[in-house]
């Protein structure tokens, strides 16, 4: 009896999770490998980051949503290299694990240019623990503001800098301004948390590049409404503890800010990398596998790249955003491509269908781009609001999240205020 | 114009969160102090290190808590000692803050008895931090025992030890118990997860001592009855990775092991020797502080220590035990008389009144003793719930909780199953 073909899916993202989805009722035995336990929803990590909700109400166990698809095992490990003529995938323990197709969606991290060093001072926002990082160090910068005496420093430490206005940058930059101006508002007896000045840098030239201009230029608008302070055309080169260079030459400025949080851009997961040198295929400046239009390697049908690590621009010119609905329909676009073979059909290459761009800016102000329409305002948070609800995967998270979001709506209070994991306040780190 | 009195309180548990909100509306200036930026409800930790509810819905922001108790300020700081004689309270960061009177309620941790070094094999519940840590372990016991293929290691994965039968470790075992036969159920690929033993452990004679004995039997066969293996009668002698030997001698017995999870008993916080040292007021056996029968120290009217932190029983034989109720009492019983004091009014000495005990065993059981009736099954397990709602003390976490309960109940599903900030698998640590 031929045993079914394995297949090896690295990576419980929306680029995997969804491949193994559509594998289902196939003659293919599958195994996802991910370093966690968990699908996160990333489009909502800012919310996490800013109080609003929790982390398990975008996180769910991967081995529990794809229980009753028999045809999959689940497996947390650690991915450090892949040996293609053995078709192996080698992990961190010792142990191979075979495959006869190779699906890597290891996605991507917070690119910091070159300056690796500056991570330490200005954390990105990529995982779990990233947001609940980021939602401490932003309370604690109110509480070291609560306990201090020095009025500069007092301002030093109500002073926070975004560095990137694509969506994660804005939405994180409103949430923030009606943290400081709303939730916060009466807990405090020496400060004002609304005198928080919150700075929003990019090197573009309007927020929310990739926008049609007219919706960056509302967003720009509803940002400044909540008193945000937007700063683009301006680079950043120097990240300091408490300071913030933006510009060269005679144009430089200095921003003093305690708080510095990055948004801007992501690199390819090193495991792009790796997969390249095993079987020669190439990878472009960011450190993406050039791949072919099925999304298979040069020479390699058995290997196959999705999600913000693949460039699919090898023979067509075809600007794929990494964003999750392109790596849920790569992820389906694999498996379809799988089951055609499977039954000897021909699979036409992939094409992206962008459905549009939605960004919300606080509490009830949005900006969307669905192609046919563009819309802002209440209208598009509802939007916003509905299809970020319906994406989640249980039932249950969007019922919490759901009501989580009506009682900030009705309230302006967050549930999940908690600094964890901190070291109590000591010695001024800065001097 | 006199300034009015300063209150330093220093912990934001049940014990200082209720004395500082019963000096609402006097003329007293006073500050909380604390390590963390909120306060914990305690004894739904244990939910949160088996997954029903989030960290957020027990945790609210002091700050936020008190925002319209105007004669209260908040403040996160460390505390690292005391001045009696310039009546300062010092912190880490060098800072004094001075008092007129001060309520010392920092509370207690988990106690090895002496064997600090088991606390990095056994993990203790204190903190949000130890909830999600054990969240994190007996998760990654599931996955590592699916990865495994030793058959003895599978078994080793698969066997969980909770030391100590009080409320807490019989709560814990038996949303473990649950956790395996139900909520994981058909999530793995190789192993059974109601494969899992899970084995509870004391010295005492019967679970839940200090309950009536006929409630202790009824949580003992509660407990049977989601496979909970009691060993009572038995003292942990020996922790190891992946070892708890219990008994001595020719009774010596070994369990192997990889998840052993410790609610047995707590000590004091360490700042009770320093009041104790600072102030010349002696210490129990167990770090407590010695008060008079007004919780305050011999020959310093002005200092109070209250809630875990404090025994009472210098003059008046009255053992208090080391719950939240008791804690509660002590502020409130604090607050009242520095008014009266104010007022000119004597107090009469502090007076604990037991409301009962209760304790929950798996989803729809319980044992009560309210000391004029004691129950057990569904009733008291919905008197347990209600109780445990309506403390919670705000709104929005009130009907969450409900929420994730009522869901819990009809699905069996958690919703908080994240592991966190963990290493993934590697080499077995253990040899």
């Amino acid at each position: 009896m031929a045993e079914d073909p394995r297949v090896v899916i690295i990576g419980g993202g929306f680029g995997g999770l969804y491949a193994a989805r559509a594998l289902k009722n196939t003659a293919m035995q599958v195994t996802l490998l991910d370093r966690r336990n968990f699908h996160l929803f990333q489009p909502l990590l800012y919310q996490v980051a800013t109080g609003t909700i929790a982390p398990g109400d975008i996180a769910s166990p991967l081995r529990l949503v794809l229980k009753h698809q028999k045809n999959v095992r689940v497996l947390l490990g650690e991915v450090t290299g892949f040996d293609v003529q053995a078709r192996q995938v080698m992990q961190r323990d010792g142990s191979p694990i075979p495959y006869d197709t190779l699906i890597l969606a290891s996605g991507s991290e917070p690119n910091y240019f070159g300056h690796d060093d500056w991570r330490r001072i200005a954390p990105g926002l990529k995982t779990v623990e990233d947001a609940t990082s980021m939602r401490s160090s932003i309370l604690l910068a109110f509480e070291n503001a609560e306990r201090e005496t020095n009025p500069e420093k007092i301002v030093e430490w109500l002073t926070f800098v975004v560095v990137g206005a694509g969506a994660t940058g804005v939405e994180l930059a409103g949430a923030l301004a009606e943290v400081a101006r709303k939730t916060l508002r009466d807990g405090f007896r020496h400060i004002q948390p609304a005198d928080a000045k919150i700075i929003l840098i990019d090197a573009v030239e309007h927020v929310l590049p990739g926008y049609p201009l007219d919706l960056s230029i509302k967003a720009d608008k509803a940002l400044k409404r909540l008193g945000v302070i937007i700063r683009t055309n301006r680079r950043v080169t120097d990240v300091q503890p408490a300071m913030v260079q933006i510009g060269e030459g005679e144009h430089t400025e200095y921003i003093h800010a305690r708080t510095i949080l990055w948004t801007s851009g992501v690199r390819a997961s090193p495991l792009g990398s790796a997969l390249a040198q095993a079987s020669g295929a190439e990878l472009d400046k960011g450190g993406r596998v050039l791949v072919l239009p099925d999304l298979s390697l040069p020479g390699h049908p058995e290997l196959f790249v999705i999600g913000d690590l693949a460039n699919p621009s090898i023979k067509e010119k075809q600007m794929i955003p990494g964003v999750a609905p392109a790596a849920m329909q790569e992820g389906q676009y694999v498996a379809g491509l799988l089951k055609d073979r499977l039954a000897g059909r021909v699979t036409p290459p992939f094409r992206y269908r962008d459905h549009g761009s939605l960004a919300t800016i606080g509490r009830n102000a949005a900006v969307a781009d669905l192609g046919w329409i563009k819309f802002d305002g209440f209208l598009a948070w509802m939007a916003w609001a509905f299809i970020h609800i319906f994406k989640l995967l249980e039932f249950e998270n969007r019922f919490i999240v759901m009501l989580q979001w009506a009682w900030y709506y009705l309230s302006w209070r967050r549930t999940d205020l908690l600094i964890t994991a901190h070291r109590p306040p000591a010695e001024d780190p800065v001097k």
